[in-house]
């Protein structure tokens, strides 16, 4: 059996950190006797400058004709004075989520055990540990609905964006929220506006409706403003968070920070088929790129997540997860990682990965 | 001269935080031989159980004939299985903001000196202190604009709700955050989700445009996921956040919530005229009602914020403040405010009120 993986690097940090991951896999394959094939695409910046825009057809076209998308991260200073349509992340991601349809966007947020003084919560919180999972509405909501636009002169010319969602949409995104609380602590908390949004009262309806069929799961409803806040103070209570596309953009953001370790996050965006994009849940982190010091762990697990679910190769996802937490186990760290104090003991960019392939 | 204050203590801990609010401005009106007339009327989940509907005729009729309402606190379990309309927390805030066309919401959130413990965060970002002013769009968005409602049928059946902002609404909002970053360190950070909506561009534009006239003032722009994110790290590094209504309720409740003294804080409501609705940050809070231990301090602070803002009393204001001051600085507080081994030495919501009323 052969495997075709589009490689979209991207700008910043993404080909550095992508370079690791494709040693990682390389390990694999290797280990496993996989026939992977990669096949390399310009993305967001990086596309700007080559092709003109952020997802040239090449690109799509590429992606198309593999069984799933490692992506890296785009965006960054030099493509930040154009018009937002045309720039990096939202002319890249969105088109990619549309286009294949992947309405179903996972993000994991577990607090390392030894990392736990990352996390910028209080000691006494933060030491309770917590492990929360981020099921988003990706290709609804307000990001898609129609009309969205301006009309009007002068000081009455208006803007404005529609929140849409039908019962379907709502239905398979809270299937997924309920059968992986099924595979973990048996939780949903799910995250609406019911108080002001018509799109929550109907997202709550049918969320109830869904619930029937998993009676062993709880479901609790919480408002927008209320899941940020108690966040804060309680983040082990909660297990998996089903949001839309909005409110997904902000609780997975928010329970990323939590950990204070958003180089070991990485997120996966699903369609219906299985076919997915893989990418870490950081940016392109334009800051640090070019200097070996960006942590690779986000992107190797991305690759791990991609063979689990889009290659359904098990075996070989758990290899590279075994690997990693060997790795953060032994201390093997980036120096984001460390406290000032230790920060001599920092390993690179490609240690961490040679390190990390090694294990496998 | 003589004043008309409306009166709305609502549910929960709404009347006995009121109680305390009228203790104190007794005393200040004693002081400064003020002539304040107070009329009370029922309204939330208490108007509901009486009149059957949250926001009774009677009710509007005499916040109309007020020169400012000070509110409590609406909302609780006996009323959350009524349709979302018919709520407590919508049907009255909702309505009361849209009629006063209360465009303007305040919420300061401060970290008290002595109080640092009390904040989620982490000893070391908690210690430096924060002090963010959120400047709130409150009539507009995706909370007021039609349309909002369903249609279709079966599993095609969906909801839709309009995200929508003029011109002249973005700008008198921005106004008012870059005056009030005049008087404080002169920095707005403007919260949108422009690689996303229309609404968000928009408001850039206007925002840029403001600041054009308040060049002493510094101006930058970050998304709602990223500003989400950030205020865990770096909550110092703000000073007024300036957002659309949606963001300005998650911010607000942030903000309010990274304090971890929610007790603390008030919040206004203002329109063009300075009209205002004045109430505590934190909810009704149905859990500790009618046990005489919340925390009464939310409360009177936002009759000093009346005084001030709808009734020019500048100096009855101030002596309310100093007198809250006080009462914290001598350790003087409620129960969630001390830690579990001081409990003991907790004060009562009315020996709080009769503290401050004292000190003015
Ligand atoms: C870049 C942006 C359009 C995107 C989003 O809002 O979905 C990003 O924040 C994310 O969460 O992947
Ligand atoms: C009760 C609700 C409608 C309200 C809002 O969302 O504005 C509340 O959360 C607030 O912030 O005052």
């Amino acid at each position: 059996m052969s495997y075709q993986i589009a490689v979209l690097a991207g700008d910043g940090i993404g080909p550095e950190v992508m370079a690791e991951a494709r040693k990682v896999l390389s390990a694999v394959e290797a280990r496993f006797s996989l026939d992977i094939e990669y096949s390399e695409y310009d993305v967001g910046g990086a596309a700007i400058d080559n092709h003109g825009c952020p997802l040239p057809e090449a690109t799509l076209k590429g992606c198309e004709a593999a069984d799933a998308i490692l992506f890296g991260s785009v965006g960054g200073p030099k493509w930040e004075h154009l018009p937002p349509n045309d720039q990096p992340e939202r002319g890249a991601l969105l088109p990619l989520r549309g286009h294949f349809e992947l309405f179903c966007n996972i993000r994991p947020a577990k607090l390392h055990s030894g990392l736990e003084h990352m996390s910028p919560l209080r000691s006494d919180i933060s030491s309770q540990g917590f492990d929360v999972l981020c099921v988003r509405e990706l290709t609804g909501g307000i990001y898609f609905g129609k009309p969205k636009g301006r009309q009007g002169e002068g000081e009455e010319e208006e803007a404005f964006d529609t929140m849409r969602y039908s019962r379907k949409e709502i239905r398979r995104i809270a299937k997924i929220a309920f059968e992986a609380a099924q595979g973990r602590r048996k939780k949903v908390t799910s995250v609406d506006k019911a108080n002001v949004l018509a799109c929550s009262v109907l997202w709550r309806e049918v969320v109830e409706e869904v619930a029937k069929d998993f009676p062993d799961v709880e479901l609790e409803h919480i408002y927008i403003d209320n899941a940020t806040m108690q966040l804060l103070r309680r983040p082990f209570d909660f297990d998996v968070m089903l949001c839309s596309n909005l409110f997904g953009d902000i609780i997975s953001d928010e329970i990323a920070m939590l950990t204070g370790s958003m180089g070991l996050l990485s997120s996966v965006s699903l369609n219906s088929d299985g076919f997915g994009l893989y990418e870490p849940a950081g940016g392109s982190a334009p800051d640090i790129a070019g200097q070996g010091i960006a942590n690779p762990v986000a992107q190797i697990l991305s690759a791990a997540l991609l063979l689990r679910h889009s290659l359904k190769l098990e075996a070989a996802a758990t290899a590279i997860e075994t690997a990693v937490a060997q790795a953060l186990g032994d201390g093997y760290l980036t120096g984001e990682l460390l406290p000032a104090s230790e920060r001599a003991n920092a390993k690179s960019t490609s240690e961490m990965g040679d390190y990390i392939a090694q294990a496998v």
